[in-house]
Parts: C-alpha cells; sequence; structure tokens
C-alpha cells in the first residue's frame, strides 16, 4: 500500500533542477571516514510529521492526511503506523523518534487501557522496523497535554498527577526499550511556573529531582541502557520553564548529583527563545560533556514563541555541524527533525519538500564544517589566539602555580604584551567563503 | 563645605506634598523587629551616581558637576569624595559601593602610580567613613573598561592580561578590606565573548574559575571576612556573558567546587535581560541559599540593554522584598543603587529626587512584604495547594519510599485526586489590595 | 435559572476583605462629571469568557463548564447567551463584545445555514438585552480560524476566499445592527504573511483597502451608523500582520483615503508585542484623533506572544485611564475585557475573581487619572516645559514665519537658551504618591 | 603619503585563498545590462570607518589610528580625509557619506567658527574628489551628539535649540550642495520621548513636520536638487523614536502632506530592532514608491541594541538586492555602509576585511538576485499563487465592479475554491540552492 504519490527520494546533487531529489546528502557517501548518514543520523519526529493537523492558537486543521480517514482510533493508528514507515523509507530517513500519545490514541485517566492500546501499537511498529530497518532514535512520555498536568507532572502541586506522570514514564520507558530506542527523552513542558505568587520553586525542584532520579533506578532494574536526555526550554508553554538553557539544566543536575546520568537534547529554536544561538547551546553542552543530540529544526528571531521551522539556514547547519564534529559525533544521540511544515503547507508532497530542505541543509553543513576542521581554519586561529597560555606566566596560571601576589608582581614588572585583532570580520568572510564554495 | 543647595531628606510621611522628603522611607521605624535601615542597607553606587556624566553611545556629557570644577584629577577624586559624603549623609544612606576607577584616576598601564593614587584617596575616604559613620557595603575592580580588557580579563586570551586583572583584584581586594566592606563583587563585563568563531569557551571558563579561585585563596590569606559576589548578565558589553543569569553562575560554581565561596548579587536590570523577572532571580538565589546582595534598579522592559533607571515600579519593589524577607534578609548584603539619573535629568537635584524616588519604592515595599507575610497571605494559599505532598503517596515521593513502579501502581489503583484552580487572578487582585491600602 | 454560585458583585471599598467584592469599582459614583460606569464602559469578551476552553499549543481543555452539558450544538450556544447575561448582571457590566463564530456553531462551508443559526441566536441575545439592559459594544467577524483563511481574509490570494470573507462581514454587519452595537470592529489575525517569498505584499494590502470600503460602503446603505474600528497588531498568527499598530494603521488608511471612517481599537498585549507601552498606542491615536474603543488586557513583558491576561497592574490602567480622559473619554467605545483566565484558573468563580481585579484595576486607574488631571500634574509641568513655543521665535516657528534662514541669523545671533531638566524621576516619583495615595 | 600598508583590493573571484581580495564583488562586470558598480553604488560612511574608536557604554578607546598622531584638530581632520579617500580608493569605492561633525570639529555652541571650520575641510574634501573620482552619496549634520540636543533637535522643547539645529540643517545642505552630494539625510537620533510623562508628543511633532517642510523649501531656494530621506529607527538613543520604522514615517510624511519630497533610508538594523526583518522594510518601501538608500550593516539579532555590523550574511544581502532589483534598483541612493568593525577589531587591516567582507556579501547577494529575478523563481510562482483574481470574481473585486453584497451572492452560489499549499519550505530550499549554486 502506498500512501504518497511522491517516490523515493534520490541524491542528484547539487546542480539538480529537479525540487524533489536530494542535491547535498549522499547517505553513503564517506566524509571524514564515516557516510554521511552516520554522522547525521537523522530522525522523523512523529507528532509534527504525522500527528500535527495545522492547529495553531487562531485556528483550526489545515491538513487532510488522507491515510487518516477512518473514524476508528486505533485503526487510524495504526495506518499513521504504515504511512510513517512509508514516508522514512522514501526519504531515507533512519530513525525516528515519538511520545506515547503519538503513536497510540489515549483513554482519558484510563491508564491500563491506554497502555494496552500502547501495546498494541508498538508491535505494529516493530513489525515495521524489522521490515525496513528503520531504528527508533529516542522515546518519551506526552506528560504536558492532558488537563491532569495544568500544574506540572513532575513538578505538580497534586502529588497524585507527580504519580501519573510516573506511571507513564515507566510506560514509555519500557515500550522505547522494547523498541530498541537508543534514548529516552525529558522534556518538561509543563515544569515550571505561571506566577510565583502560588509557587513553591524549591519543592517543584526537589521533587523534579526526584522523578529524573527514579528514572535512573528504573532503567539499571530493568537493564535499559539508553541515554537520558532532558530537552532545555526557557518558555512557553509555562512563563518559566525550569529546564530553561543548557547551562540551568547542568545547574540543576550537579545540584542533585544527576550529572553523570543525563545529556543534553538541544534544540535550536529553544536555544534562540533564551536568546542564544543555536551554536552556543551546542558549544556549552559540547564543552560540558553532555552534548547528547539535537532536535533540528529553527525559530524566527523576529517572533517570541516556537515556531518549530524545518532548518533551512546554511550558517546554522555549518555551525552546529562544526560543534558536533568537534564533539567526536553525537554518540546514541541523532539529528531529530522536531519540525513541523508550515500551516500553509498543507499538502503531502510539503512533507517531502520540508524534510528535503532541512536535511540537504544539514548535510551541506557537515560537507561546509568537514572542510572546515580539515583545513583547521578556525582551530589554528584559535590556537594562535590562545597560545600565551602555554608558555611562562600563561602556562604558570594554567597550572595553579601563582596566586594574586604573583600575578601582581608579575604585571608590576612587566605590564602587558600588546592585544591582537580579534579579526571577526575576517573569519565571517572566510566562512562565508567556505560556505560558498565547498563542494 | 556645602556642595548641594538641597538639605537633608526627612521622613514626612505619604501626605506630605513636598517633593523632596522621604513619603515612605522612615529609617528608624521598626518593621517585624528591626528598622527600616535595616531592612534595606541601601547603598550608593559611586560610578553611576558620582563619575556618570550623562554620555551614551549617540551623544556626550550633558551633566554639569560643580564640584568637578578643578583640572587637577586627584583634586577632583577627593573633592568627589566630600561631595559623596555629603549626598549619602543628606539622603540617610548608610552604604557605599565602589570601584577602584571610580574613585581615583588610573595611570594608564602604571600599576604601581595607579595603586598609590588608590592609597591617596582611600585615605581620605575613610576620614569621611568616620566622621559621618557611613559604611562600605562592597568594593571592586574595574576590568572591563580599559582597552586591555578588550578580549576580556580573567577570560582575556592574552595571559598577561589575566595577570593585570589579578593584580588589579588584589588591590581591590585590600583596599575594600581597609574600608571594612562586607562584601567584594566580581562583575565579568567583559568576561564572555563577541563571536565562536575565535572563542575557546572551554578554556576561558577554566581560566576564570582559576581567578576566582585565586581571589578565595587571597581572603583566606590577608583575613578578608567579606562575603564574595558574583553579578550574572547575559550581555552587553559582550555579546554572550559567561554569568548569564544566577543558574548559570550556579552551574559554573558547582563545577568548578566554588559554590561555598560565592553568593549573588541580583540586578533587576540584568534579570529582565535574561528575560526573567527580577523577582525570579532572586527566587532561584534564594532557594539555592545563595542570595547575597541586590543592585537595585530597573530596566526599560520594552529595551533591550542596561538603562539602570532608579527602580520606582512597586510590584517590583514588593516583590524583591518579599524575597529578601523570605530570605531572613541579605545579610553581609544590601540594596544598591546600580542606577543612574536618565541623561536629561542633569541637575544637582536629579540626583536627590532619583534617590527619594528609589529609596521610597523600595521602602513601601518593604512595607507591603512585610504585611503579605504577617498576614500569611500566599504562604497559606500555598501550603494548602502543595498539601498532597505532607500525606499519602505524597509523602512517600518526597521521602524516597516509592519508585516508578510503585506509582504506577498507585495510579492504576486510584487514579488522580482533581486539581484545584491555581487563582492566579484572584492573587494578582489580592497583592494590589495590599500595596494599594497597605500604610 | 442560575449558572453561577457567586452573586451579584457589589462595591464595598478599599478596606474590604471580602475578596468577591469591588474595592474600587463603585459604578453610579460620580468622577469628573460622569459616573464610573459612564467613564468606563465595560464590556464582556464573548470570546475569552464563554468559549475559551483552556486549550494551549501544547495541551488540551482544562475549563469545565457545567452550562456546556449539552450535546446539541445550537442548545450549548443559547445556554451559553443564558449564562453569559447572568454572569454580566452578575458583575455589573454594561456591555457585551462579540465574533459571529462565538455565539452560534458555524456549518464548515454552508454560508447559508450558519447564517440562518446566527439569526436564531441573535434572537435569544436581543430577548436577554431587554431582559437585563446589557448592550453590544461591538461585533465582528471570525475570518481567520476557519481553514479557508489560511493564506488570509482580505489579502487572501485566493479570490473566493476574499469573497466569502466578504460575505461574512455582510452578516455581522447586519446582525451587529440588529442588536443596536455600537461599533464594528476589524481585526485582521491572516492580514499578514508568513513569508515574503510567496507574496505580493502590494496587491494583499490593495485588496486589503477594497474590503474595507465596501464596508463603508455598505454601512451607508443599510444606515449602520456605529464606528468602524480597526485592531492593531503586530505579528501572530501571522509572522507579519499589516496592521502592525496605530501609526502603520494610519499609513495604511491615508494612503487609500480611509481615514475618516476609521478609528483604533487599541489591545495592550497588541501594543507590547509591537514594542510599545500600551500608554504610547493609545497617545498616538489620541494625537491623531483616531482613539476609538480599547481592548483592556495585558501581555506578560517577559514573554513573546499574545498572552490576553486580565489587566491588574496600576500603573498601566492609570496612565490609559489618562490617555483617555485627555481624549474626552471614548465616544462610542469601551474598555473591552479581551483577558481570558490563565488556563490553570479553570473553575467558574476564576471568571468572577478575574474580572473583578481588571475592573477594579481601570477603575482605580480611573481614580489616579482624574485626580492627576484635576490636579493638572503633568500638564502644568509640560505647559513650562513647551513654554518658548509660545513667545519670540518659537512663536515664529509654530506659525510658520520662519524658515532655515530665518533661523540660522536666530542662532548666530543668540546661541540657545540653557535647557532644564527633564525630571523623569521626579516625575515618577509624584506618580507613584499618586497611585498609592489617591482614594 | 600611503596611511595604509594594505594595497588596492582587486577581484581574484570565489576560488582565491587570499584573504585580501575580492572573490565576488567585480566592479565592472555587467549584471543585467548594468555593472556591479552601478547597481550597488557602495558608499564609506565616514563616521564608522573614520571617527570611531571603539568607545562603548562600558569600556574606552581601542582604536589606534596611525593618521589621527596630531594635537592639532583641524590638522587631524585634513589627515582623515587624506586617509579617507586613500582607503575610498584602495578599496574602489565610489562614494562616501558623512555628517557635518564627522568631518571637521566642532566649536562648542560657536556656530560661525564651525560653520568656517566646514567650510576649510569641504575644500580639502573637493580636492581629493576631483583627484579621485569619488563622489557625495549624501551628507547630513549630526543634531544627536551635542548636549544641547538632550531633549531633542527639532521636536526639542526648547525652541532655541530647534533653532539651532535648523541652523546646523542649512550649512549641511549648504555643503552637501557643494560637494554634488546626490542625497540629504535625516536621521532623528533625538526626535522621540524618553517618557511620555513629560512629553507634548502632538506638538513635537508638528514641529518636526515643520522642520522638514523648511527643508523643503530651502532646498527649492538654493537648486538643491538631491533627495531626501528620512532613516527610520525605533529606539535608541531615545526610549521611542518618532521615526520608528517606514510605515510610521510614511504615516507622519502623508498626514503633513510631505509624502511627494522623502524618501526612506533603510537601515538593516534598524529594520530588525523594529521588529521587521531587512528584508520587510524594503519591502514595504518599495511598494510604496519611497525606497530611496540603504544604510547596508546588520544587527544580532540576539541582542536589543544597534551593533551597526558588516553585513555578511548572504541571505539578508540576497533578498535585499532582491528587493533593490525589483524597484529598478536605487535611483539616487546606494549601499552604505553604516557599519563598524567590531571594538576588538582594532588594526588598521580590519578595515580592509570588514568591507571586503560586506562588499563581498552585497557582490554574491547582487549575483543570486539577479538570477532569481532572470529565472522568474518567485515571480512565477508568485504568477500563479494570486491567478484567481485576473479573472472573474477577483477580477471584479480589484476593479471595483462588486460590493459586500454581490460577493455575498456569489460566496452562497459558488462557494471557495479549494486553496493551494504556500509551498514555503520547498520555496526556502530553492532559495538556498540559488544561493550556494549561483557563480
Amino acid at each position: 500500500m502506498a500512501y504518497f504519490k511522491v517516490g523515493k527520494i534520490e541524491y542528484e546533487g547539487p546542480k539538480s533542477k529537479n525540487a524533489l531529489s536530494f542535491k547535498y546528502y549522499n547517505p553513503d557517501e564517506v566524509i571524514m571516514g564515516k557516510t554521511m548518514k552516520e554522522h547525521l543520523r537523522f530522525a522523523m519526529s512523529y507528532w509534527h510529521t504525522f500527528t500535527y493537523m495545522g492547529v495553531d492558537p487562531f485556528g483550526g486543521t489545515t491538513m487532510n492526511r488522507h491515510w487518516d480517514n477512518t473514524q476508528d482510533e486505533m485503526e487510524k493508528a495504526k495506518e499513521r503506523v504504515h504511512a510513517a514507515f512509508e514516508f522514512m523509507e522514501k526519504m531515507q530517513i533512519p530513525y525516528f523518534c515519538f511520545h506515547d500519545a503519538d503513536i497510540a490514541p489515549r483513554v482519558p485517566n484510563d491508564l491500563a487501557e491506554t497502555n494496552r492500546r500502547l501495546d498494541e501499537i508498538v508491535a505494529v511498529i516493530k513489525e515495521e522496523m524489522k521490515r525496513t530497518g528503520i531504528k527508533c532514535l529516542w522515546g518519551t512520555t506526552n506528560a504536558f497535554g492532558d488537563d491532569k498536568f495544568v500544574h506540572g507532572a513532575g513538578t505538580s502541586c497534586n502529588a497524585t498527577v507527580f504519580a501519573y506522570a510516573a506511571a507513564q514514564i515507566k510506560k514509555a520507558m519500557d515500550i522505547t526499550k522494547e523498541l530498541g530506542g537508543e534514548n529516552y527523552v525529558f522534556w518538561g513542558g509543563r515544569e515550571g511556573y505561571e506566577t510565583l505568587l502560588n509557587t513553591d520553586t524549591a519543592l517543584e525542584l526537589d521533587n523534579y529531582a526526584r522523578l529524573l532520579q527514579m528514572a535512573v533506578d528504573y532503567a539499571k532494574e530493568i537493564g535499559f541502557t539508553g541515554q537520558f536526555l532532558i530537552e532545555p526550554k526557557p518558555k512557553e508553554p509555562t512563563k518559566h520553564q525550569y529546564d530553561f538553557d543548557t547551562q540551568t539544566v547542568l545547574s540543576f543536575l550537579r545540584k542533585y548529583n544527576l550529572q553523570d546520568h543525563f545529556k543534553m537534547n538541544i534544540e535550536a529554536n529553544h536555544a534562540t527563545l533564551a536568546m542564544h544561538t543555536f551554536q552556543h547551546e551546542l558549544n556549552m553542552s559540547r564543552i560540558n560533556g553532555v552534548l547528547g543530540s539535537v532536535d533540528a529544526n529553527t525559530g524566527d528571531p523576529m517572533l517570541g514563541w516556537d515556531t518549530d521551522q524545518f532548518p533551512t539556514n546554511v550558517y546554522d547547519t555549518t555551525l552546529a555541524m562544526y560543534e558536533i564534529l568537534l564533539n567526536g559525533g553525537l554518540g546514541k544521540g541523532g539529528l531529530n527533525f522536531d519540525s513541523k511544515v508550515r500551516r500553509a503547507s498543507f499538502e503531502d508532497e510539503d512533507l517531502f519538500y520540508a524534510y528535503i530542505a532541512g536535511m540537504d541543509a544539514f548535510a551541506k553543513g557537515l560537507r561546509v564544517a568537514a572542510k572546515l576542521i580539515e583545513d583547521k581554519v578556525f582551530e589554528n586561529f584559535k590556537a594562535e589566539r590562545y597560545a600565551s597560555y602555554t608558555e611562562g606566566i600563561g602556562k604558570d596560571i594554567v597550572e595553579g602555580k601563582v596566586g594574586l601576589k604573583e600575578l601582581e608582581e608579575y604585571a608590576l614588572k612587566n605590564g602587558i604584551t600588546p592585544n591582537k585583532s580579534g579579526r571577526q570580520e575576517m573569519l565571517e568572510s572566510i566562512l562565508n567563503q567556505y560556505i560558498l564554495e565547498t563542494n
């Protein structure tokens, strides 16, 4: 059964004028010793691709997905699985990511039946995984959409809601393990506050840490060896989300001694909502050893909410891939397109155009970043820039041999060595040339 | 010698129409067991009050301070000391805060002579302190204004600049101790980056931690028992400042095991530049036990840079004092007016109007916050809201007696207890009434 | 039939501790020659109050309105009418505002049946209006929610959608007239663009002007004498909305010679999304003679989307009422609470708490603004500040008697008269005192 | 005399690795019937290039320009002229732009002597213009930096300051005419307000219009035929600038019947500060027939102030050149680099790197935009998208043949023709390919 009129997307190279082909993504091409597929580890987001219907705060559905044309909710869920795998096959996407609520319809407040439904759909997914070789990058639970989570899940003021969230997490971990998921994600959509007037932030954060510790313990118990990931976001839906950005999450993890069990799932749009660049968040994760995975999308810097657009800006993808390559890759993580077609891009073909746009942008970014690193463009510049720390007083500083008194003596005697220009404009010019001239 | 035509500012109470009197600040009035003066610990910022001349990025000086009418730089510095203490006396401000560069003119790249000048002025300040009883809240060094710090101070790529900054810190700590300063502040104006293309963030942050450790060690050596403070700010002058916000600084301190030696100096305007409310930053510091001191000012939420306006919004001051009272006060810290008169408020009298505006706004805030706490307005609401964690499954969660499996069992069996409204609008209404009706 | 457990909200004055009473809104109290009711002309927004169910982009409904407990859509619509009028009666709200889609359920793409349903509900509303004396402030059509408006309504690229929108407007004008509505509003939720790559802004704006002209013509034809209003908003749902702010709308109206037929409906949250203060937008409308009506709510300056919170900040309401009083009132307009209870304030009582919060905040603002104007606090200051334009060279400038050459002669001969301080801090301090001390 | 060690910058093509050569800017190469030089009309900004010394709000000068090594202010000004023309020659920049205060040192409040100095320097500039063939794109006066303009210039509350500003404008127009300047610019840095509490916006805006009318009259009198330009900016230095954005300026011009005399000078960084894209502002100017000239720079979307960075983002330059080409070019206007090297790029060579970065980015943008237009990539898509307005009911709408009643009839009878996808992702993908693949 074929749901899509579009066929398999092939690599035709940059000069091709076929809008339904890859120009830069050539899965099996080898770059820096690995295939592009291995470098990029693309994943499809189940929710934005197969359950987002075009609703926004001011309007209803616009997408009309013909595979949804059944009234039976479970039948619809199964057809979505088939459509999803057909789509991934045609797009050559090797991974998918999901929330429990994306794949199977929930029965409000009937956890047992909801879990049974999950099992039924998981079986269908496993068949498709076996058939296609497509794998699960990560799973998670949706503990933000239902009204019971109105005051939070792990940070709810209602202990029975905390318990319910914990139960959901357990089941989501079970099925992620069942599907061979390589990571398990926490995105705390409602973990934050709406107003400090009614919020006990201290208790809420303590409780959140308790929940994460429970997940760590349970993983050990069931032998789940996937990587735990936390996804920072500063705001939306809550006024303030506790997982504001990488450093805030690190602060939290270090406080509760959880830092060895979690890495970051960095989302581009969440970075910019926190007033950071995407590269900044990747960099902060990298230098702290916690760069786990990436939610590949983009926001609109002129807008103040999560637009989750497909990432097409090659500056962003180049600098992202630059950090990822410096990190030695993403390990168990990957590039998950947490991106949705625009509300006005409501035709099936738009899913293909959008994924091509995003995958090609990252493929191009990989090519450029690899060339930058091979040529040591920035690395050589930086090595020279910081050279003073490799000898003399700089080396003493780094090695902890001097204190304020010794440095005062040094300064009184030697003054300073003149600074050199930071050459920002030259470096931006060189970056441009690499982006525009790398094959 | 009297520099100001305005006399001592007295408390005349809210009904007074005299624009040059306190309406809410009554220094010796007792509230919740302490005088207002003890609660508020107001400080004058030397820089904004006596060295800011009205320059902005698009225009030159507007202030014409008649005590500056001498050509000799050291004479001018001394006259400023006298004017500053006259001003503080008349305003009944018990503390001042300073950077080394505020009080004595530097000799570019002549550290020895610069230090000698500092000593000369410090002697004058000590005399005035003795005469008036006014004390030093905190001191710091200016390691951002001079061109040598163009690439940073503790995070400079130039090791000799790091050494020079260290020497400045040593001297500033020495004179802060000499003046009995109760705290020493780090504000890393240039500690950050302009572009990641030329920046080794890992080395820079390691070095910054090394510098702070040196300060800790030196304090021990000289017996300086003041509190070390770090002042978070997200950006400006650098594109990204490493000390982005409270949580980012905490993450850094915890990484380098410095968390026991530093508290936060929270600035209102820096909070809002980081997209947090002032209360948020105070709250995050409070619940982590690191609320040290406050830079009392306000930004303009419609503008994207540090306007350092005098704080006059009573909502802000009430919620700030609410957090401070819950914190049991600021300990060695205080409320430092890191605020400057508007460029168009260039007359001497404006200094009085501005400090009255700020001090009265905080005094009113103190009155309202004390009443809110005495009446347990929010505390009772919160106690009831989180009551489910004091018994049954909630108590088990808090006490670590249950894990995911037990909580799943609980949820399957019990479902959830219905949520209750968060009552945000009612609480905002009550806050309004307390602000408007508290005497 | 009584839907609400809460009874009529009465004025109990500021010292009352009853959270379900007015503290500042005393409808029949006379201020500056008019009753508070006449000054404030409060209106209930039908949509936020009776059709908003708590959905946000990350979660489903939270509100459980018991009057909605019927499956029949038309029955439900009628019960909502009864509940709405009961609510307005109890709250003493004299006006309501509505979109067509709020009051009667639409039949997708069946305009005739949709219109018939509107007529059926309008009849019920008219009865309730007659019974209670409550009036219609304004009506409008919802030409943004349905998927046909995905590319806009008056600015759609699809001419048949333009025609459909025009038909909706005609019917909405008809029923607004039928209900005695004093204004008709245009809010162009989808009138803007998502990307310039596919947009012909010139044609779209020309078409939008054509649509407005048609409405002007039709009003004349049917004898509708209400005021036309345009509601500026910069973004959301579209990336860019054509009606960005007051000045942008004025530019548009002046270009197409429509300026005599439209005034502004200023929304506080839309002002701040455009990086203006609420007062700024009111001021710009006032000095251009186009201040028509107000959508009373507030945004959160730390968030980048339309939160539509109930307005409780007394600074905002005071400065808004100040502009409105200077405008001689709002004429046919009023203060419509385009505000919704927070998603977490899901109980019926929260509607009362929220409206009390908003109405009292504006009532207090009215009291303070009236006192400021009676005392000529700012007016006297300004009169003196600009006095130089009432005589000599200033008068010549204002009267057009001089040009660049004459002014050069003047400047060469006379130089400048020294400036005086703008006294911002003093004025802010006085404003505080008026807010805190006005009865 | 040669001030710069760097020689003439030549076109070496994209494959060159010489960082001091043009890769994309080939002045005499013909594209779409004109040379690149004619298309781009690059101009050097005198202020950022020759008087910006690296000062920022938190630090002093960093630039050490050896041609400034004289104490005599007038000598220094003359050497700057020579250095500036040497720089423009080497960079092949055909135009310059200036404020009066950039080229000659002012004597505070001595207008006559200031004007004499201007004449002396203008004579030197004219010689250099003759020698090199370099021309003046536009001139203006600096009516924002001096403290007399603390409350504004044309909008000052002080009529004698208004007169002084008028005198400055007269002189600046005189010398712009003398230098053959093709435009005269108004940038109202202080034309706005700091607080509405002390501001009479109505009088200020009326006065501003009076000033512009005087300039129009004076131009006619002296036969100055250059284009008048207004430069929109939303904020900074003032809290609110009256010339917020293109539409706000248009609203103002239309109100005072000045719209035929002024066009826009669009600055990229000012566009983004107003929450618009650069392309948006160019587009709004273009479709209103007022796209006059461009201040080519870029801001940082993560920062909230005017960074005036050199523009290196090829997406921005491509979409800018796309609007400019659709506009039929800039007429008398040009691309003025209102850009400054970063404070940390303090070496002379950085001026070259920075201008190369900016000129090459626009040259590349021109190449891509020309190809997009030649291939009618977006134009064909749009033509089809809006085709419904060229026939049937759409044509009737455009031609004004129908009103609401006729459109209701149409809608009742015909319903709507289904919408088609807006294809945003596909268009972004195609844009990427054009940027990356255009030679």
